[in-house]
Parts: structure tokens; C-alpha cells; sequence
């Protein structure tokens, strides 16, 4: 059980309550000095915004309260945004090995990842790579920290590693809307929501594809901090984010033609920056 | 003159019209198979979702065309989000050095850099620390690459680098809502436009704070490729992204109070996928 967990049984049962679904009481959550623990799980060919839009809002948010870093991947180094596929292997103009390769650091491998309290789990074009190569490290860091986290996010197709992971059984969740069908093949007894910017069910929460990260990431942080929490109003507000705040808006669901989409819903949604519109 | 003007000149005039600013005449930007050279410039204490807003954008699109980028910094290597204040500069809770400071690679150092024909130009909380050491290198290379570029793009505070460059000059700019007053403060005979998403003035396009980098480069892509471009299209709708398409929205000018800031425009925007608005 991760810190956070214990101080919320030592202190923030009526926070964890609301954490954990009793959506009638809007999380009022801990606001003591410990700090929150976020890993980042990294892989060849990760979608640059599915880490680095969750990841701005908590780097703003790390000016205001103590939050720690932990990027993690099969071994420490150097991580591409590149998919590791070699020149043939798809067509050849414009395919893989023309990707831009943006590379961050993993600061840790799965083997020496530190306590965390949130594991955020991005996709991205590398995950067909990592099962090409029946590599199964990513799935297999997420089977083995689930039980000691408090909460497991993953953004677009990240929730494939979490189907594969089996943590997603018996559980609602959301992915990727334009690779929806070869996303969803993946997982036992998974309900598969198909309009849906983000599910939380419990301590997962699943986002559509790569931008609704930050929508996700936005909810859930409100989730845990309330509401009215003025720093987090203000974190979304510094970084000049008009979050969509309706889990339910999802047109890329009907662009994208998801089996079981609602065609009926607006395609459109009307965001304000926090704090300044009654949704918000 | 980089790679890209020569091929304006050579085979579409017609785009280069519209890309310097005759609105009526929408871009139909050349399709040919050269390459664009995208620069990124980065410094320690740079805001992530400033490079990768728009670098998701462009990552997007080198799945369909033929798309270079080097990641530029006064050294090759790693370079962290995390400003370089110590320990006691800034309040001791919470300061600097508290911060998140995931790292990326810097892959060319400014005077290695290769000819570019687009440099994108992020803010972040370093551009202060850049300042206290006296450290010109940004707009020191802004200044002696901008002859070369076809464009040049900042988010956020990177105007501030744009107009100690001089390059502002006669300019319209904008910059970050939340930090107005002091990012203004900087480079001779700019005007600054308080109440912008972004403004485009020739070939420099400036955007307002963090977020608005990724409304921004949409609406450069769309002025060089075109409003019709399907594969534009296609990639901001893989991303699952609604852009905000009009440069006037800010509500984040009346959030910070900046002044001049136009207090009777609507703070709400509805947003849909590209192409399925008349307005995106």
C-alpha cells in the first residue's frame, strides 16, 4: 500500500471514500505535506502528449504542492517516441522509421521503480512493437505494482497494457478512438466504453485518446483535491487550459466510427477556463 | 534562405503569399516531398506542454509527410523542465527546487544546429533564471538563425527570447496571460496584443500561454497546407484534439486582468473535431 493510501486510512477516509467512487461526496482530499508519488511508464514508440499533457498539469502543479517524478521503463536511459520498427517493415514513405524520435529520460527501470502512489500509463504506435516482440514488460510492471497503488491511469492506448495486465476485469474503461477495434481485442470481461472522454471506475481511470489525457487528468485531480481547490483552479489557469470537463463528450467516438457510438450527442462542447463557468 | 523558401520560390508562390499574410489567398502550401526542418530550442526550466503541444502536432504529421526535427540547446544532452534556482533562492516550500524536471534530449547544441526552415520557440519559468545569469544563448541564436527560417513560432514566454532577439520589432506579439506584465516589459517598438490565442504577424506566429501552443500550430499547419488539407484534418482528429480555431478567443487575458484585455468577448468557445465545423 502506497503512502498516500496509508494517510488516507490515518487520515482521509472521507477523501478516499469519494476517490474510490462515492461520487455523491466530491473528494476533499488530504491536503497534509506528504508527497505524491507519480511514475510514468515509457516504451519505444510512446505518444509524446500522452506523457506530456497529464504531465504538465502535474508539473504546474508541483510549484504548489509536493509532488515526485519517477519515469520508468524496461531499463534507465534514453526512451524514443519512435516506434521501433525497421525500414520494410511498413510501407516505405512516411512509415515508422520516419517518425520524428523526440527522447526522454526514464529515471528508473521497472526492476528499481520506487513506491508510487500514481502510475500513468501512455500509448502510443509502440505498443504493436512491444507485441511483435512478445515483449512484456510494461503489463508486467502494471500487474505487479496494481495492488500497492492508489491509483492506475493510463491515457489512449495505454489501456491496452491494462487489459493485458488483467486489472481492467470486471471494470468499465475507455481507449483510443481511432484504433478502437484493435484496441478493445485485448482483455477479459472488459466493458469497453465507447463514447466516453474518460472512465473512472474505482482507482482506474482510462482515457481516449492522446489530448484527453489532459481532460482525464484535470478530473481526477479534482477528484482528489475537490471542487473548489483554489490551487488546482489556478494550476489550470497558469497553463491556459480550458478543460473539457464532461466525461460523456467524446466526437471523436462518432468520427472515428466506434461500434455503438452516440451519434445523437453534440459534437461540440463549450469550455470556459476553471472556475469561471458552472461546469467548470 | 532555408530549404523550404527555395521551394516557395521555386514552385509556390502562391503559398508563400498566403503564408506571409494574404489572408484571402488560404494557403495551399507546396505538397512536394521535401522535408520540413522543424528546430525546437530548449533551456533548463522549460514548460514541457510548450515543446510538446505542438511537437505532438508535428509528430502526428511525420506519419504522413516528411517531417525533420532537432531539439536545440546551448549543449548537447539531457535538459530538465526544472528551472536551475537552488535550494534558499526561492521560498524554501514549494520554490524551484521543488519542481518536477523530467529531462529530454537536446539533440544539436545552438552552434551545431542544422538549417531549419520552422524554429518553434518555448517559454518556462528558466527563462527568468536564463536572465539573472545573463545567459543571451537563446536569443543569441534566435537572432542569427531567423534570417534563414521561414518561420518562426513561440509559445508562452518564448516571445520574451523573440523580443530580446529584436526580432519583434514592429511587430504584433502576444505572450502569456498570467505573467503579462513582466514578459511585456521586454524588446523595443512590439505591440503587444492583449486579448490573443495567438497572433500571426508575417512570417512569426506568437501564441499565449502553455496550451495555446497547440491551437497555435494548428492554425499555422492550416495556413500552410491549406483549410481543405485532409491529412491536417486527419491528424488532429488522431489526437482526438478540438482545436479553439479563432485567435481572438483569450479568456485567460480577463482571468490574469490583463490590461486592455477585452472584458465584453465571450469566455466560453465551443469547440468540435476539425471538419466537422464550419468554423474549424
Amino acid at each position: 500500500m502506497a503512502r498516500l493510501q496509508r494517510a488516507f486510512f490515518l487520515f482521509c477516509i472521507p477523501g478516499l471514500l469519494a476517490a474510490v467512487g462515492a461520487r455523491e461526496t466530491e473528494g476533499q482530499w488530504c491536503k497534509a505535506g506528504h508527497s505524491l508519488s507519480l511514475g510514468i511508464s515509457v516504451f519505444p514508440g510512446f505518444e509524446p502528449l500522452d506523457v506530456f499533457g497529464p504531465l504538465e498539469v502535474f508539473y504546474a502543479l508541483s510549484y504548489h504542492r509536493n509532488v515526485s517524478l519517477a519515469v520508468i521503463a524496461k531499463e534507465k536511459g534514453l526512451v524514443s517516441s519512435r516506434p521501433p520498427f525497421k525500414t520494410g517493415s511498413k510501407n516505405a514513405t512516411n512509415g515508422y522509421e520516419n517518425a520524428l524520435g523526440p527522447r526522454i529520460e526514464a529515471t528508473h527501470s521497472f526492476s528499481e521503480a520506487p513506491v508510487l502512489d500514481v502510475l500513468l500509463v501512455p500509448g502510443g504506435r509502440g505498443t504493436s512493437a512491444l507485441e511483435q516482440a512478445n515483449d512484456t514488460s510494461v503489463e508486467d510492471f502494471i500487474k505487479s505494482t496494481f495492488g500497492q497503488l492508489d491509483f492506475l491511469l493510463s491515457v489512449c492506448t495505454g489501456a491496452v497494457s491494462l487489459a493485458k495486465a488483467g486489472v481492467l476485469s470486471g471494470r468499465r474503461a475507455t481507449t483510443n478512438k481511432s484504433v478502437w477495434k484493435a484496441a478493445t481485442n485485448h482483455g477479459k470481461n472488459v466493458t469497453w466504453v465507447p463514447t466516453a472522454r474518460w472512465v473512472e471506475d474505482g482507482n482506474i481511470w482510462t482515457s481516449s485518446g492522446v489530448s484527453a489525457g489532459i481532460d482525464m487528468t484535470y478530473a481526477f485531480l479534482r477528484r482528489l483535491y475537490g471542487d473548489g481547490d483554489e490551487i488546482l483552479k489556478s494550476v489550470m489557469n497558469e497553463i491556459e487550459y480550458a478543460p473539457h470537463t464532461k466525461a460523456d463528450w467524446d466526437p471523436f467516438s462518432v468520427v472515428h466510427k466506434v461500434p455503438g457510438a452516440n451519434t445523437m450527442a453534440s459534437l461540440a462542447d463549450s469550455t470556459t477556463p476553471v472556475g469561471y463557468d458552472e461546469n467548470s
